[in-house]
C-alpha cells in the first residue's frame, strides 16, 4: 500500500494570496465598477525590451532550421551564457567566480526550493522572520520544521531571525543556542526591502565559517541596488566561496518573470562533509532536469549585451521611481514606510492600533487599492503592509494619493 | 555543522554516455577523419515545425507589448493549454481527464524525477530491468533504495521486473513476497522500445488497486504507437483514475527536447491513505515551480491546431521510417533486433558471445557506429544495444549498411 510523504500534509494552505483574491472578488462584486488598483503581487508589468525579443526572435529562427536547431541543452546551462553571467555578475564586480560555477535554470523560486534537498533532513535552518515564504515551506515538506505552534505561528525546529524596525530589518546573528547549520539571507529583502551593507554581511560570511553553516543567499533583487555600500554579491565578502550560495534571477531586472530564468552559484571550494556541494548540485540538475530552454538561455545573454543592459538599466529605473514615489508620497502623508531605496518593496507601517488585515480592509475599502498584508510573511510582519513598485507609473501615483488622503481622514 | 544527505552520496556516478563520449574520443583522436555515425543518445535531430515556429515568434511579440505582456504563468499551467492536452490527448480517445487534472511542466524528465517527492520515504518502488535511469537514482537521492549490489548491480530495496526477449520485453506482475507500493510502467517502453497491449495494461491496473499501490505510468514516446490494440494511454484501461499518474513529454513528438515542456496528470479520485495526490502534486508545483514560460505554452498549444497535427505527424514519420529500416536492415542481415515499430528505439542483440560494451567498441571500431550498451539500463539489458532512430535519414541508412556489412565478417 502506497503512503504520502506526511511532511507535505503540515504544511498550513497557502491562505495569504488566496484570501486577498476572494476579498478583492468580493469588494468587486459589491461595488461594480470601483477602480481598484494592485500593489500586491510581486509581478512585473513592462514589456521585454527590444534586445530581447530580438534574441528570442533570432532564437526561435535557428530552432526552425536543420542547420541551427538544437537539441537538449547542457543540464548545467550553455556556456555562452554561463561566461556572459560569470563575466558581467561576478567578475566585472572583483568576485571570483569561473563560468563553470554557474548553473543555469528556470528560475530563483525553482533553486531556492530545490537546494535543501542536497542537505541532510537533520539540520538546522535559520530564516529572517518576515520571510520569502518558499525556504520554509520547503523545508516544511521535506521534515526539517518539526511542529507548528498556532500562537505564535512559528515552527518548532526553525531558527527565526526577527527583522523588525529596530534593527533596520535586517537578522540579526543568532544568540541563542541552537547554532544554525543553513541560514538564508535575502538582501535586498523580500517583503521588507531592506539591505544590508558590506561590513554586516561579512559578519554573517565570518559566522558560517566558524560554525560550519551554509548560506544560501538570495539575491534576487540585486539589480535594484543604489546606495553604494551595500554588496550586489556575498562572493564580495572575504571567505564566502567556502561557506556561501547564492541564487540570482532574470525576472526582477530584465521582466522574466514569464519568460523563466535564473541561476544558483556554488564555489567548488564550499564543502559539507568534505563533499563539494558542487557535486551534489550538478547531480541533481543531471537527474532530475533538462537545462533551460536554448531560446531563453539566448534571452538571458541579450541582457548583458550592450543593448540590453542599457534597456534593462531603465526598466529598472521606471520601477524604481514608482518605488522612491511610493516611499516618499506615504513618509510625507505621515506615514512610516520603509524599503524602496535599493529595492522595488515598500514596508508601510499600519497606522497605530490597525492589524496587517485590518489596514489591508481599509485600504481596499477607502482608496480601493491592494496591497499584502505583512503578517503573511511571519510573525514579525505583523503591523506591515508591503507595496510593489511593479506597476503602471500613473496608476502607482494615483495609489499613492489615495492613500495619503486617506491619512487626512484617519 | 551542515550536513550532506548522504542519500546523494550512494549514487553511482552515471558513467554510461560519459563512456560512451571517452571511447568516442579516443577512437577518433586515434583515426582521425574516421565518419562516425551516431545512434546512441535519445535526441531529436528535426527542426521545429513551421506551426510552431510560428506560434513562438507570435508569443514573443505579445510579451514584447505592455497591452499583450504575461507575468508569471499559473503554477499548473495556461488554461488554453490544459484545455488543448486533455481535449486531444485523452477526451478524443475516450478518456475521462478534465482540464485541471493536466499539471504543465518543463518536461517528463523533471516531472519523472520529482514525482516520488508526494512519497512517504517508507514506500517499495518497482521498475522495469532495462530502465530510464531518472527513477531508480531520484529514489536513490530519497533514501529509498537500500544497499548497492555490485555483483547483481541492483538496490536491495528496489523490486526489479525483469524485461527479456521470453516476455517480450515487459515487465511481468511481481510474484514475489514484496508487494511493490509504487510502480514505474514505461510504454512504449525506452530503452527496448517494447510496448504492452491493452489487455495486459488492464491487468496492472487491476493489480494496483488491488494491492493499493500507485502506478507511475510514463508515456513519453506515445506517438510513435503504431499498432491498433496498443494503448495511448494509461486512462483507456476501466479503474486507472483511481491508481495511476501519466506522465507525457512533449520532446519526442514535436521534437521540443530543447524547449522544454511536458506534463503530468493525476486525477482527482486517486488517494492515497485518504489524501489526494492531486492536491499534493498541485502543492508542490505551488512551492517550488512557477510555471512554464508562456512562449513555450503557446508553441505547445500550436502542436494541437490543425497545421500543427498534420506537421508533427510528419515529423513522427521520418523518425518511424528510420526505425523501420533499422530493423528491417538489421533482422535481414541476420541480427536479432526488437522495437521499432511502436517506439523510436532498437534494441539489437549482440551476436553471441558478445557482451554489450564488447559489441559497442566492435561497432564503433569496424563500423564506426555509435550505440547506447544495454547493460547502462540495467543488468537485464546486458547482452543488447540501443540504437535510436532520431538520426537523419541518409546517416541512419549509411549506418544499418555498415552494421549489415560488418555481420558477413563475423
Amino acid at each position: 500500500m502506497a503512503k504520502i510523504n506526511k511532511d507535505y500534509t503540515k504544511l498550513k494552505s497557502s491562505y495569504l494570496f488566496s484570501t486577498i483574491a476572494r476579498k478583492v472578488r468580493e469588494y468587486e462584486a459589491a461595488n461594480p465598477g470601483a477602480d481598484i488598483i494592485r500593489l500586491g503581487i510581486g509581478d512585473v508589468t513592462r514589456p521585454l525590451t527590444p534586445a530581447i525579443t530580438g534574441a528570442l526572435h533570432k532564437a526561435v529562427d535557428e530552432m526552425g532550421e536543420a542547420a541551427t536547431f538544437k537539441g537538449y541543452a547542457p543540464d548545467l546551462g550553455y556556456d555562452f551564457l554561463r561566461k556572459a553571467i560569470a563575466d558581467n555578475d561576478y567578475r566585472k564586480r572583483g568576485c571570483d567566480i569561473a563560468d563553470d560555477e554557474i548553473f543555469v535554470s528556470d528560475g530563483a523560486k525553482s533553486d531556492s526550493g530545490n537546494i535543501q534537498e542536497i542537505f541532510g533532513r537533520d539540520n538546522v535552518i535559520a530564516v529572517g522572520d518576515p520571510v520569502y515564504p518558499v525556504y520554509v515551506d520547503t523545508n516544511v515538506m521535506a521534515g526539517r520544521s518539526g511542529v507548528y505552534d498556532e500562537s505564535t505561528g512559528m515552527w518548532s525546529d526553525i531558527v527565526y531571525m526577527p527583522c523588525l524596525e529596530e534593527n533596520g530589518f535586517a537578522p540579526q546573528l543568532p544568540q541563542g543556542e541552537k547554532i544554525p547549520d543553513i541560514i538564508y539571507l535575502c538582501f535586498p529583502n523580500n517583503p521588507t526591502g531592506a539591505t544590508i551593507c558590506k561590513n554586516e554581511l561579512q559578519k554573517w560570511v565570518d559566522y558560517a565559517n566558524e560554525h560550519e553553516s551554509v548560506i544560501i543567499y538570495d539575491a534576487a533583487y540585486e539589480a535594484y541596488i543604489s546606495e553604494s555600500d551595500v554588496p550586489h554579491s556575498i562572493y564580495e565578502c572575504d571567505g564566502a566561496r567556502t561557506c556561501a550560495i547564492e541564487i540570482r534571477s532574470f525576472s526582477k531586472n530584465a521582466g522574466f518573470t514569464g519568460v523563466r530564468l535564473g541561476f544558483t552559484v556554488i564555489p567548488k571550494d564550499l564543502k559539507v562533509e568534505g563533499v563539494r556541494l558542487y557535486d551534489l548540485w550538478a547531480r541533481r540538475h543531471g537527474t532530475k532536469y533538462n537545462g533551460a530552454p536554448y531560446i531563453i538561455q539566448r534571452a538571458g545573454e541579450a541582457v548583458y549585451s550592450e543593448a540590453g543592459r542599457a534597456e534593462v538599466r531603465d526598466l529598472v529605473g521606471y520601477y524604481m521611481e514608482n518605488a522612491s514615489y511610493i516611499l516618499k508620497g506615504l513618509k510625507s502623508a505621515g506615514y512610516s514606510a520603509f524599503g524602496g531605496v535599493n529595492a522595488p518593496y515598500i514596508w508601510l507601517k499600519t497606522p497605530e492600533g490597525l492589524s496587517s488585515w485590518e489596514f489591508f480592509d481599509e485600504l481596499l475599502r477607502e482608496a480601493n487599492v491592494v496591497g499584502t498584508p505583512g503578517c503573511g510573511f511571519g510573525p514579525s510582519g505583523e503591523g506591515y503592509l508591503r507595496l510593489t513598485a511593479f506597476g503602471d507609473k500613473d496608476r502607482t501615483k494615483e495609489a499613492v494619493d489615495r492613500i495619503s488622503n486617506l491619512a487626512k481622514t484617519m
